[in-house]
């Protein structure tokens, strides 16, 4: 019996979000029916964070207990693969101490959102990065997100949730990069409250939006985060730009 | 009775490619449908090029004559888009003079052939790019891609297709270059032949395998192109990494 460790990715466009539910398709309910299948009983599969609809992960963890000695650490990704949807993959496997937890123990979490700057859908891009009509002007962008690095109390930035009452993280970077006619945000910290990323891209790609239009922003992002007030944000920026690209852990 | 052109991507999953056939799906296909609804009589559709099974566009090129004065130019891709399947898309529209084809009246032609670096799927890049487990030293593949530039006899670097006797073409730029954990190999050319971008892939990354082996390669690419035999081109990369990027006329 020894405790695993699995990076997975997925493509989170059928999902109805990670965490298992009754009756619609998560990325939670396939992991524990490939990892059933494998062991020939039921597995219960934890994971690093919960993704919304549409989410997508590069860089997500689980973690399980697993019986089957017959499967080296090293085949563990390829035997999950045999087993799960091509939506669905595992990247990589550790064995992890038996009282690990990929969510309690996790130090900094990664994300990206992606953009690309049409008129017209791309179909390529479609349900992989949100589509916004005008380039913005990248420093601006920069100048905007650098607010948020630190700790701060997110309200302003976070849909309630019943079980999260510190509203305090600490965002380590938080940038813009261009790639052609697609741009990204990236962002790494302690941790993320529900909607945060979506709320700050939302909130940003607003106010340049009004900029470019010639018209008066009024406050800075400093008042937003100092209001505390969820009512004080911009848009939240549609799930299928998401992506949780990574997790660190202290193994 | 006007004759329009216009600018279209397609995600080529789905599609047996571009050029209509007897019974699957095509691109050409869902195209003078659309047309057709549009005008409420059949159109047809000529073409830039013709894209093979699982290939893309970000910039393929369309002709019809049009017989809808009501539909402004300006409107034509919002019109066709309310008309398409999500997977393809119109981005822009330009009238042009009634002797315009675009398949002979195009003067440069630009593909884009992505790959990324990963020992497993990643989800959201299947069927949007090559998926290779090492990455490449992306100096010496642009050393042996300097070679393709200038102008040749391709007779290497094609499938034979009936309708193709001149082997020759310009290439302007033959290009790798680095996004993260992906790559994309950039070339633009007066033409290309059939399979010619993917030849081209599917060579310089067997070649580069080879020497991450510590293999001799044997030939240069200038001896390759010299021999002006298909057998002694290197693997066809898979059609899902290419993309056809944009076309150049003078309008």
């Amino acid at each position: 019996m020894s405790r695993v460790l699995v990076k997975i990715a997925y493509d989170g466009t059928r999902f109805s979000g990670y965490q298992r539910q009754k009756s619609d398709p998560t990325v939670q309910e396939e992991l524990e029916r490939a990892l059933a299948a494998l062991h020939d009983h039921p597995v219960a599969v934890t994971a690093a964070g919960r993704t919304d609809a549409g989410v997508h992960a590069t860089g997500q963890y689980i973690s399980f207990e697993s019986d089957r000695e017959t499967i080296g650490i090293a085949e563990m990704p390829a035997a999950m693969n045999s087993k799960l949807p091509t939506d669905i993959s595992a990247l990589g496997a550790w064995r992890v101490h038996p009282r690990f937890h990929p969510r309690f123990d996790a130090i900094r979490r990664h994300y990206r959102y992606r953009l690309y700057i049409s008129v017209y859908t791309i179909p390529t891009l479609r349900g992989l990065a949100w589509r916004i009509p005008e380039m913005p002007d990248l420093e601006r962008l920069n100048r905007d997100s650098a607010a948020f690095v630190g700790s701060h109390d997110f309200s302003t930035f976070a849909a309630r949730r019943k079980d999260q009452d510190n509203m305090v993280r600490r965002v380590d970077y938080a940038r813009w990069v261009r790639r052609g006619e697609e741009i990204e945000f990236q962002i790494g910290a302690d941790g993320f409250l529900w909607h945060m990323v979506r709320s700050i891209v939302g909130t940003v790609i607003e106010r340049e939006r009004l900029r470019l239009r010639g018209k008066p922003v009024g406050d800075t992002i400093h008042d937003l985060i100092d209001a505390r007030q969820r009512s004080r944000s911009g848009v939240t920026a549609p799930p299928w730009g998401l992506y949780l690209h990574d997790v660190e852990y202290e193994l």
